[in-house]
């Protein structure tokens, strides 16, 4: 029986870097027997052209009678205008919200072969290898009331509210628990509690739920402005982050950038269990549509396979088909292919296409 | 006449490197005609301790008085405990709220002889001048409702509210595109308008304002996760950044860690211009109160003191006692001595005093 998969390619370069994504699937399906069973459908900018909407709510549907969605990329700035509702990355946040996809989890890791393309020095980023949670469906992105006031001489006022209850956070908090105990064991919570009520109760809750259940981990709290230094400063004393919705968005972007290698990051969102038992989950890139590279061939299309791998592994339970992608890529930078994102003296510069190909002849050479 | 300096040494590393300062009053003095008026008051955990509040409102009603408040840093975590209103640092939101210090001024600097402190390769941090003006008396750090209230289930919620009104974002916006024209003359604002409306507001206002009076300073948008990860990849990409008062805290202290030297680096906040035609405003550094070397007599006090600096030429206009102690700082730096923060081989280690005593000496010799 196939598994049943949701792609979004979205806008800006998410079609074409979802290209080679679909070269590694022909070829999966060619020489692993993966049958999968995909629908495509518009999300983003290319939704609104065709159907005014970031996101129709049948592709929800869809999206919740899925094994799993592999998201590409939403952002067109070209519909900023529009209004806030018509904006394309109402796609993703409606996802999340609607999946109750809760929990993303942002591995920021070195990739050894990237060393140079970091703005940071070697001995500071080398074997970086941190796991940033970020609760996804609460705080600042969702809580009501929100919006724009006129007030009565004429001047305006912007209003969003951060709220997290103590499900909420406990939720993350175990999930970010539960990875610590599979990598360093050790969870960094990170809020702002010295000024946010918010973040007062998610360190209570967290440290509450570490007593009661997860003693073996190592449990520290930082605020988020000293979070964001210590990223820079010594990166390597982090192994899991555990933090909220703009917290997170924030750091894990900062934490990816480390790397230097932005268009190699995959991510993973995992939502509730659901009543046939299976567990929503939505895969995507960390990068963004990239508007202004869009169509031009020279995309990288690394993250985009690698978030494909992630999904293989943890909604397929294919962890050998994981492998087998995430060593041909590992070989291909060996190789010295680069795309213009990481390119750097001395390597070969090639295309999106170019780069799909080279992974593929990886795989059929293991 | 003399003028009135409110003096606020707070707690931690507060009291040592204040009385660097200290020393350098009394060498203007002796040397330069400087008369000051100096009112020395308690805050942060040392005013908990003796007062039981981290700040008395007679402070705050100095603090309105004087021509300048030198504050040095509050934030002991033992206090942690006590309750959300006897935080040490509700010492500094009190004092930013109550004397309306709305524009927090942030040099990130690079300091030549400090080059290999950063993590970040030389290539990437030379020549590192941004200018982040952070908006302090607003957004999500005062909004209401705010708390943590518990549900009738027993769970609990904690919440709290990001507002700004187009006046405030209107007079620190015009701050930062004053600066600018002293500068590089540009102005990047940052906000997170994809997801929030407050952020949608503040782009607005901004650009009016741009397109009304600063058509002359080039302006452009960056959204908040982008603008840490350039920070990292490009930071020469800006000069003034201006943003609220969350994403501010977390940029500048990312944008100070940049230049590797947090020990060094001063800030302004300026607030409302009063009664008597003066301005209210605040010098502090931007690191903290540090309670795991306080006492030790090995904190830098080159921030404090370089703090002491700007208050000279922007609160007392004696921009010649300003520029004697920077020329006097950056000579020590180049003759060799460190602090245990910013040292590296070959260079000459001191404590506290002794770098203090070396400013002197050196402003002695110019
Ligand atoms: C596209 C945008 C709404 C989104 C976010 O802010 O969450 C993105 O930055 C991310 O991190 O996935
Ligand atoms: C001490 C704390 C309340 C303060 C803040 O968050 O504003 C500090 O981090 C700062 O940046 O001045």
């Amino acid at each position: 029986e196939a598994y049943k998969l949701l792609v979004l390619a979205g806008d800006g370069i998410g079609p074409e870097v979802m290209r080679e994504v679909a070269r590694i699937v022909h070829w999966l399906d060619a020489n692993r027997g993966l049958k999968l069973d995909i629908t495509e459908e518009l999300v983003g900018a290319a939704s609104l052209a065709v159907h005014g909407v970031p996101i129709r709510d049948e592709v929800i549907e869809l999206a919740k009678q899925s094994d799993a969605v592999l998201f590409g990329s939403v952002g067109d700035p070209a519909w900023g205008h529009v209004g806030f509702d018509k904006r394309p990355e109402v796609a993703i946040l409606k996802l999340r919200k609607e999946l109750e996809l809760f929990a993303n989890l942002r591995p920021a890791q070195l990739f050894d072969a990237l060393i140079d393309a970091s703005a940071l020095k070697p001995e500071v980023v080398r074997g970086l290898d941190i796991m940033i949670v970020r609760e996804t469906v609460g705080g600042i992105y969702f809580g009501e009331p929100r919006g724009i006031e006129t007030l009565p001489d004429g001047s305006r006022r912007g209003i969003n509210t951060e709220v997290y209850t103590t499900s909420e956070i406990e939720r993350v908090a175990r999930v970010a628990f539960e990875m610590a105990r599979q990598r360093g064991n050790r969870v960094c919570s990170v809020e702002k509690c010295n000024v946010m009520e918010s973040g007062l109760l998610w360190k209570e809750v967290v440290t509450d739920l570490h007593k009661r259940e997860y003693q073996d981990v190592e449990l520290s709290h930082m605020l988020a402005d000293n979070c964001a230094m210590q990223l820079v400063r010594n990166p390597n004393q982090f192994d899991v982050i555990v933090t909220g919705n703009l917290f997170g968005d924030i750091l894990s972007d900062l934490a990816s950038m480390l790397t230097g290698s932005l268009g190699m990051l995959p991510s993973a969102t995992l939502g509730i269990v659901r009543d046939d038992g299976k567990r929503n989950a939505l895969y995507e890139p960390i990068h963004g549509s990239a508007p202004d590279i869009a169509g031009k061939g020279i995309a990288n299309p690394l993250a985009q396979i690698l978030s494909f791998a992630m999904l293989l592994r943890y909604s397929l339970n294919r962890a050998d088909d994981a492998d087998l992608i995430e060593k041909a890529v590992s070989n291909v930078l060996a190789s010295g292919l680069r795309t213009a994102d990481i390119m750097s003296p001395g390597m070969a510069r090639v295309g999106t296409d170019m780069m799909g190909q080279a992974v593929v002849r990886e795989m059929e050479k293991l």
